[in-house]
């Protein structure tokens, strides 16, 4: 075969010959490093040595992420009738967080070291004798509450009246304007309201990468209920959240649904249970999903003095609606789709990596590459991009081997590869390679998009 | 006619009898109320008195705010392949402000009444002989720069080390992130780096509903050029941007392209244009287009110690990339679409209120709307949704008269409006109702998808 050839299997690796078997650091350390190499995720101001545990989100890491949001807003807002979206503000008054009780409640108990200053969190200390920085025996103060809220000040004078806080989470958004969306939108209970966005929590140990994070992002519903069917919601709720981690590919045995027992639930709490992954580093929390009864509004109706019960016209009651909470974190989200898609196998003697991402939450679903960069295969290349990259997510790359370029797509989990070659030129097909299993097929150009739209959501 | 019957224009307002000319105070003031009324925006934190100028999007808002930042993301990244995404950090440390000036010359001159304590930018008063406030005379202090920047503090510990700010704007993202992005994207200049997200600037005078506030959402594009480029790019963007706004529907005499004069011109800048847009108030700015040479990455090269030039292997040169940056507001681009969209006529006496937005940013593309809630018009009505709720951001509304929940989707900017009757049974056809032109057309259920996506984007 020609270097023209439509089968490209001479460069490419070949039948996969048994994946590893990767976990714990090692699985750890692949992942973070190749989110740095191929641009899902770097250090957040890494040219002034990072910035106390942020991270942004590469060329390749904001299309995934944005992938992973528009996935939740499709199943929890487009695809039903009975949720709205909402967008609220990230900077809120200390009244909203005096009723929610974070001002008095969100908050970590921390000791210093007289010694050498260093703080730290007493439940993170195992020995309360030895200060782990400098030594120092017996140096603690005692524990103080810390506030885990970003404070800062809106307006030209840094006064009291002006204390702003960046939201620790995006519920009470949906709370206060609980009955601004009713009004608007003319829902009833049983209905949510949903919304994605930044929180801010000023995390003692952050950590593991992007799951714990001072600024990480959130997609929470929140959904008012009769306050008879509160268990009944829960329990709808507990089973949609699972599946919906299940059908984006996480494997069963690494995606579990926790109740918490009585200890761990909130006082208003009548059930709670967490989505949970299988991290490198043991289980860890995807998702909390809580029936938060009538604590929410009964709160701000309280400290608003707005009544925000509602009257059923068709019952002729009134009631404060009971709430179920399924709040997820994306960022979290994404860390557990990329460490759950994360493959290595052994093909001819190479490794193989490749990123065996669902699709939908790919960066992206097309690669158009020309097999060579002359004039000739350039205008063939980008007609067939033109084809696909209003419908799907593309990449387009033309430099180095084709062996090397499939494996780059690989590593950035790119379902499809398009091959343009020089019998492109005469039989007007294209050899369209499956991530997966590396085959190919030939397909003529007038046929493609029918033949991807198949294969892609 | 029956009531269940194929046409509906008996219970719809009719054929246009002509627009009314609406502008001023008058045009803002329903826009702001429609806004409130139908779910776009609502003051945030309402319930307990608003807070400071910010505002929530609501049900309708937030999806209009989507799909006015999907589709610059659409027209900026997905359909090119010279420029990729990223997504930063909204914490960031001093470093990065004290590179690019933010920290020494993002200020406004504020002056204090000495009387009775309130603050004041010193070029927003007329007259510095009285006090706006207290009537006090000769009683201002002199003029102190108030940065404006939103300073808190990460960590557990309020100290000098812990200092983070808000980011007021997100071009500084892409600019520490440039050789990072070089890397792993593997891009050559001519590049650019694209952005969607929020920013924070302490405004001393927030106003004009969404089109100043303190917590705004940016769309921002650096597009990084060989030096001797600059001018071809800086003009190829000016036409790029102005043409994004005419082709979603903002009408020519609405929209102008201003070149700042010399003093205007920032000291680093070689041309700077603003695509401003004729508000209710006056022609204000949706965009600033900036040449900002080689003076982003070079103070960034200065402070942190790295390299940030490039080497062309082509041409064997190194040079610092010259910027062209385009930087949109998404809230306020939303806003002007509103207000363009506006649109009032007699319809048989009534004033029938519509939104002539482009389909593209309308929240909804579709409402099915059942003509009655009778239990064998809703299993049709939910198959018709169904069949569309997919692809097209849908609502479904099935209680009031058709004609009032036609007029409720005039004013969310629903393009199409499909209706099922009891006639729908018989014939499998709905009635497919156009916004602008309120015709009705009968539409084969089979054909529907078909039907509306010739006409929709």
């Amino acid at each position: 075969m020609s270097d023209t050839a439509a089968d490209h299997s001479a460069t490419d690796p070949g039948a996969p010959a048994g994946g590893r078997e990767l976990s714990g650091t090692a699985l750890m350390d692949k992942v973070v490093n190749l989110c740095k190499r191929r641009g899902f995720v770097f250090p957040s101001a890494e040219i002034y040595g990072g910035f106390r545990s942020a991270y942004d989100y590469g060329p390749e890491g904001v299309l995934m992420l944005r992938n992973v949001k528009d996935a939740w807003w499709r199943s929890m807002v487009q695809m039903r009738t009975d949720v709205v979206g909402l967008d609220a503000s990230i900077l809120s008054p200390p009244a909203i967080w005096e009723a929610s009780g974070h001002l008095q409640n969100f908050t970590d108990p921390l000791v210093d070291c007289t010694k050498c200053g260093h703080r730290f969190r007493e439940d993170h200390l195992e020995d309360l004798g030895t200060c782990p920085n400098c030594g120092a025996k017996d140096s603690f103060t005692g524990a103080r509450a810390f506030n885990l809220m970003f404070k800062t000040h809106a307006g030209p004078v840094e006064e009291s009246a002006a204390v702003a806080y960046l939201r620790p989470e995006t519920a009470q958004g949906m709370f206060v304007n609980f009955a601004n969306v009713l009004n608007a939108s003319r829902k009833k209970p049983p209905f949510g309201i949903a919304q994605v966005g930044k929180s801010f929590r000023n995390e003692i140990t952050p950590g593991n990468f992007v799951f714990r994070t001072r600024e990480f992002e959130q997609m929470e519903l929140e959904f008012f209920v009769p306050p008879d069917q509160g268990a009944q919601w829960y329990e709808y709720w507990c089973r949609e959240r699972v599946q919906w981690y299940r059908e984006l590919g996480i494997p069963e045995a690494s995606l579990r649904l926790r109740a918490h027992d009585a200890e761990e639930l909130s006082h208003y709490s009548t059930g709670t249970s967490d989505v949970e992954f299988l991290f490198p580093w043991g289980w860890g929390e995807l998702e909390g999903i809580a029936n938060r009864t009538d604590y929410d509004l009964t709160q701000h109706s309280r400290h608003s003095g707005v009544d925000l019960s509602y009257f059923d016209q068709e019952s002729g009651s009134r009631y404060v609606p009971h709430v179920i909470e399924p709040a997820a974190g994306a960022t979290r989200s994404m860390m557990a789709f990329l460490i759950a898609a994360y493959d290595e196998e052994e093909v001819r003697g190479e490794t193989r990596v490749v990123l065996r991402l669902h699709p939908r939450i790919a960066p992206y679903k097309v690669a158009v590459l020309p097999l060579s960069k002359k004039e000739t295969l350039t205008v063939t290349s980008r007609e067939v991009l033109g084809l696909v990259q209003g419908r799907w997510m593309s990449d387009h790359d033309e430099t180095q081997s084709i062996g090397r370029r499939y494996r780059r797509q690989d590593e950035l989990g790119t379902p499809y590869c398009v091959t343009v070659d020089f019998d492109s030129l005469e039989d007007r097909a294209v050899t369209v390679r499956d991530r997966d299993s590396m085959a190919q097929d030939r397909v003529p150009i007038a046929e493609l998009v029918g033949f991807l739209a198949e294969r892609l959501p």
